[in-house]
C-alpha cells in the first residue's frame, strides 16, 4: 500500500486555510496513494468551547465536499454531528467517494464537546484490509483481535521532552499483537500554548521504526508498505527538542495572530537574554525589538550585558531609563506611602513601570510582548504581576533555572550568541542595591529539585524531605507554589514545554 | 428521623477549620438526632489539581477519627483512598461508628482527580430506612427502585440565577417516585471565583418543600421528618440573588486570603460605583479605599460623581491626577512614538498607569485590587489589559451592562446610594475628549441582547441574525468575542454570577 503522510500544520477554525493545504498535498499525489492527514484536519484543533456551536459540523461537512472533488484516495479528520451528537471523526475517502467513517471512542483532553463514538474502522481498500482510527482507541481494536494488512492511525501529540518515546514504548506491544505496518499521523505547528510534536512514523510489522518525520515542522513523506526496513534512528537530545518546541511556538503564535514584530524587555540576566536569542531566530531578527529599562539600582554590567546581548543578535533596541516615571509615580503616591518604610510596593513599581514602556511599545508599533519569566520564578510567585508575568506569550515559563542556563548554553555550543556574563552571573531582580534572587529564595540547585519532585514528580513534601531535602525550605518552597496561585492565573500563558505545566496540567484553588 | 442540616461555610484544604466547625455542629445535636454535613465536608472543594496529591486521603481519615470520637450519628464529606484511587465519598457514622459509605459515582466539574464510585448507600438507622449519597447519582438509585424511608442527599451547586429553580424541577419527578421525605444539603459561602448556592431544603413525600435554608450564608436547622408540611415559599427577585452571591463573594474571598482592606477605582461612572458600594457592604466602610484618578480627559462632572460616591458611603479616598505620569511615560516613550498619530496606544496608557497606582497603594497597605469590569465589556475586549482588567477578584465581570444599572437601582431602592447620576448619565471611558461608549460599540440595548444570545444562549451568528439584528452589527460583536480571548486569559477572575462565566464555562483559542 503507497501511502503519502501529509503531517500539516494547521490552523483551528480556518477551514479555507486547511483546506487549501490538503488539496495541495492531494494534487502531489496520484490515484494509487492514499494520502492520510491528521485528526481534525479540516476544523483545526484544540477547538475548546468552540465545539459547541451547531455550525461545526456543517462547516465541516462543506469543506469536506469540496475535498471530495479531488477523485483521489484519502483519509482525513473532521467533526460529524448525527442525532444532536458531535463526533471527532476520522473518514476514508476512496476515489473521491466517502466509504466510512471512524468515531474517537474514548476522549482525551481535546476532545471536551465531543460525544464518545464507536472506535477503529476496518475496511477493504484494492485488494488489502485496511484499519484506521484514532490513537486513544487502538488498545480497543488490538483487543478485538481483528486483523488487518495495515493499520493508519492519527493523534494530536503535545510536546514533552520524552513524549515520543513513551508513546513508542506504549505502542510496541501492541504493533506486535498487529503484526502488520502501522501508520502514525501527527500534526505539526504550535496552536496557543500547545506545540504538536509532530514527528510522525511508520513501524514495520516488527515493531521497528521504518520511518520518521521531523518534529514539530509540517513534511510529508511517500512510503510503501511493501516495503519497510529498520531505519537507524537519531535520538535527538532533550535540549535541542526544547529548541524546537520554543522556536516553532513563538513563529505559529506570531504567525496564527497575525503579529510581526516582538517587544521584549532586556535587563542583562539570562531569562531576557535566551528569550530575545530565541525570539530572532524564531521571527527573524528584523522583528524583534529590544528595551533596556535600567532603573537607579542596574548595575552598569547589567547594562552592558542587556546591550551586548542585542548587538550581538543585530536587534534595534532602545535604552529607556524608568527613573523619572518611578519618581512622579512616588510622588503621586505620598499621600499614602509617606511615612511608611519602603517595601516590595516600591519593587513592584519598577517591574510595573516596565510592563508599561513595553506595552506602550507594543500597542504603538502593532507589536507583541514576549514574557521572559521561568518556571522557578512562576512557580514561587518570584515576580511582580503585570510587570514581570506580562506578555502575548511565554518562551520559557515551562522551564526551570536550570534550563534556561543549559539551553543557553547549549545555544551558544558553536560561537557566543548570547552573552557569557549574562550566563555565568549570579541572577538578581535589581530592584533595590546589591539585590540577589537568593536573598528571598533557595538557590536554584535546590529549588529547581524540590520544584520538579513536587509539581511534576507530584510528591508528597514528606517524600521530598525523606530525599535529602531540607524540612524548613521544602515546606517554603511548597508554601509559595500554594499561595501563588492566584498570580499565575493571571499571568501570560507561556508555551506548554514540561509534562506539568501550570495552569494546564496543575490548577489549585485561589483562596 | 430527626435530623439537624448543617450547611456550612467551608474553607479548602483548612482541616481543622472544617473539623472543629463540625464539632461545634455536632455538639449542638442530641444522640437522637442525625446530623448531615455537606459534600467534601472535611477537606472543603473545588479542590482542582490538589486531589492528586496522596496526602488528601490521609488527611482526611486523620480528622475523620477525630471526629468520630464524638459518639453522635453524622453524616460528612471526605475523600477515601484505596486501592490507588481515590473517591469523592459521604460516610454515615451512628453513635460515633462507621457504618457505610457511598462514594460518588457519577462526577461532575469539581471531581477531576477522583475515580467513579458506586453510587447509593442504603442502610439501617434505628427503626428506619434511610437512603444517602450524591446529587448526581439520584437518578440512578431512583432507577433501582429500592425503598427508603428517608432520602438525604448532598451537593455542591454554585449559584447561578434560576439554579435552584432548575434544581427543584429536575428533582420533583424523581421524588415522587421515591415517595419518602428528602433531604438537600448543599455547602454556603464562596471559595474563589464560586459562590455556593446554600438553600438546602427538605422535600416532602409529595415533593412539596417543607424547609427552606437561606440562600448562600452558613445556618443550621433542625428538621422531623415525621412532621414536614407545606412552606409557603418566597421566590427571591433575581437582583436580591446576584446581591446576596456577590456580597458572599467578596466577604468571602477576602475572609478566606487573609486580606482586609479593598481599593477601588472610581471613575465617576457606574461599574465602579456599584462595585464601591458593593465591597463596603461586604467588608465595611472602613475597609474600602476609593481612589479617583482623574487624567486631562476626565470631565468636572466624573470627578463629582466619583467624590460623591465616595462620601456617600462615608469611605476614605484619594484623589491621584495621572496627568504628570502619563507626561513622563510619553517623553520615555518619544524614541518611538515621535511622529506617529495618537492612537489606542496613548489610550491604554493611562489606563495602566491608574493600574500601576491602584496596585501600589494595594501593595503598600496590604489591601487588594477590585476588578471593576463589566461582562458585556470583557466579552468585547473594551478594557485595557494590566489597565481595567487588573485586581484580585471581580464583582461584576459575569453581569451584563444592563444588570449593572439594574442592579444598582436596586441597591437605591430605599434611598440614594449609588450616585443616581453615575446611574444615569452616557457610559465614556474618557481616555480622549468627549469619547462615548458607543464610538466604538453598538449601544449597549443591543449589544447585551447580541452576546447573551451567542454567550449564554450557544446561538449562532445565523440564528441571532434572524432574531432581528442587523447581520454586520452581529459580525462584528461576535469577532470582538473572538479575537479578545487572550485578554480575558490574563484578566482578573471575576465572581461567576451566570450560567456561562468567561473562562470557566467558556474558554476558546488563544490564536
Amino acid at each position: 500500500m503507497k501511502i503519502l503522510i501529509s503531517q500539516l500544520n494547521l490552523k483551528t477554525l480556518d477551514y479555507d486555510y486547511n483546506l487549501n493545504l490538503m488539496r495541495n498535498s492531494l494534487d502531489r499525489s496520484n490515484s494509487d496513494v492514499l494520502t492520510v492527514f491528521p485528526e481534525l484536519s479540516l476544523c483545526g484543533s484544540p477547538l475548546y468551547d468552540m465545539s459547541r456551536y451547531g455550525t461545526l459540523p456543517v462547516d465541516c461537512i462543506n469543506r469536506a465536499e469540496v475535498l471530495c472533488s479531488e477523485k483521489k484516495d484519502f483519509i482525513f479528520g473532521l467533526c460529524v454531528g448525527e442525532d444532536g451528537k458531535k463526533y471527532n471523526s476520522l473518514a476514508f475517502v476512496s476515489s473521491g467517494e466517502l466509504k466510512s467513517i471512524s468515531t474517537k471512542r474514548n476522549l482525551s483532553m481535546f476532545d471536551e464537546g465531543f460525544d464518545s463514538g464507536r472506535g477503529f474502522e476496518v475496511t477493504e481498500y484494492g485488494d488489502k484490509t485496511l484499519a484506521f482510527g484514532f490513537l486513544e482507541d487502538l488498545e480497543d481494536f488490538v483487543a478485538t483481535s481483528k486483523k488487518a494488512d495495515v493499520v493508519v492511525c492519527v493523534g494530536s501529540i503535545v510536546f514533552e521532552p520524552e513524549r515520543q518515546h513513551r508513546l513508542l514504548l506504549s505502542l510496541l506491544p501492541l504493533v506486535r499483537r498487529l503484526s502488520c505496518p502501522f501508520v502514525f499521523v501527527n500534526r505539526a505547528g504550535a496552536e496557543g500554548r500547545y506545540v504538536f510534536n509532530g514527528g510522525s512514523f511508520v513501524l514495520n510489522s516488527n515493531g521497528n521504526i521504518s520511518v520518521q518525520l521531523p518534529f514539530f515542522v509540517q513534511e510529508e513523506t511517500f512510503v510503501d508498505t511493501e516495503r519497510l526496513g529498520n531505519m537507524q534512528q537519531r535520538a535527538v537530545p532533550r535540549l535541542e527538542l526544547l529548541h524546537g518546541a520554543i522556536i516553532t511556538g513563538l513563529r505559529d503564535y506570531f504567525w496564527k495572530n497575525g503579529i510581526r514584530k516582538a517587544v521584549v524587555g532586556l535587563s542583562g540576566g539570562i531569562d531576557s537574554a535566551l528569550v530575545v536569542a530565541l525570539a530572532a531566530e524564531a521571527l527573524g531578527r528584523e522583528n524583534v525589538i529590544g528595551v533596556l529599562l535600567p532603573s537607579e539600582y542596574s548595575t552598569s554590567h547589567s547594562i552592558e550585558d542587556a546591550r551586548n546581548s542585542a548587538e550581538k543578535l543585530g536587534i534595534k533596541y532602545h535604552i529607556m531609563p524608568i527613573k523619572d516615571i518611578f519618581s512622579s509615580t512616588l510622588e503621586v503616591l505620598s499621600p499614602v506611602f509617606d511615612g511608611l518604610a519602603a517595601d516590595v510596593a516600591e519593587e513592584n513599581l519598577q517591574s510595573r513601570i516596565r510592563g508599561l514602556l513595553l506595552m506602550g511599545i507594543a500597542n504603538k508599533i502593532g507589536a507583541a510582548v514576549l514574557n521572559t519569566s521561568n518556571k522557578s520564578e512562576v512557580a514561587v510567585g518570584y515576580g511582580t504581576l503585570y510587570g514581570d508575568t506580562i506578555g502575548g506569550i511565554g518562551a520559557i515559563g515551562d522551564l526551570y533555572k536550570k534550563d534556561v542556563w543549559d539551553l543557553s548554553r547549549w545555544i551558544n555550543r558553536n560561537g557566543e550568541i548570547i552573552p557569557e556574563n549574562s550566563i555565568t552571573k549570579e541572577p538578581s531582580a535589581e530592584l533595590r542595591p546589591g539585590q540577589k534572587d537568593t536573598d528571598s529564595l533557595p538557590a536554584y540547585s535546590i529549588l529547581d529539585k524540590v520544584l520538579e519532585m513536587y509539581i511534576e514528580g507530584g510528591k508528597t513534601e514528606a517524600e521530598i524531605e525523606k530525599a535529602g531535602f531540607d524540612r524548613d525550605t521544602v515546606r517554603k518552597i511548597t508554601r509559595l507554589v500554594k499561595i501563588n496561585e492566584w498570580k499565575r492565573r493571571q499571568a501570560a500563558p507561556s508555551l506548554k514545554l514540561s509534562s506539568c505545566t501550570f495552569g494546564i496540567d496543575r490548577l489549585t484553588p485561589i483562596s
